[in-house]
């Protein structure tokens, strides 16, 4: 995705909160990927900003990070 | 909706809460759904549980309410 829209600017900022708690529980993409039964490109996707990703995945990500989804949404 | 499973759960507790959090700001369904451009249906579907909302869909219904995503998010 090469486009730049409003819709991208939160979509990217809850991508950077996920992959800083992801590394901050020194998992790798694949790993966490693996954890929730998800793909790594998958999660890639969702840190880079590119995906609207679903309740569902949100809830199994944060589940897999063992913390509370409102975490992810923390400023 | 008929099938209750596993996937359904969650996503109730989270359509409980939006319910809740819209009847505090004493907005109808309709009204919500006008604030956020969003089908009135689709408010309804969320709030029973039966729809798998998306980031985008959770921070605009977030915005209408005035309130943070995180709050969407509170146990």
């Amino acid at each position: 995705m090469i486009e730049i829209d409003d819709r991208d600017a939160p979509l990217q900022l809850f991508g950077a909160k996920l992959r800083l708690l992801r590394k901050e529980k020194g998992l790798s993409q694949e790993k966490l990927a693996e954890l929730c039964s998800l793909d790594r490109t998958y999660i890639g996707g969702v840190e880079r900003g590119e995906r609207n990703i679903g309740l569902i995945n949100i809830l199994r990500i944060s589940t897999a990070l063992g913390i509370s989804p409102k975490e992810l949404f923390d400023e």
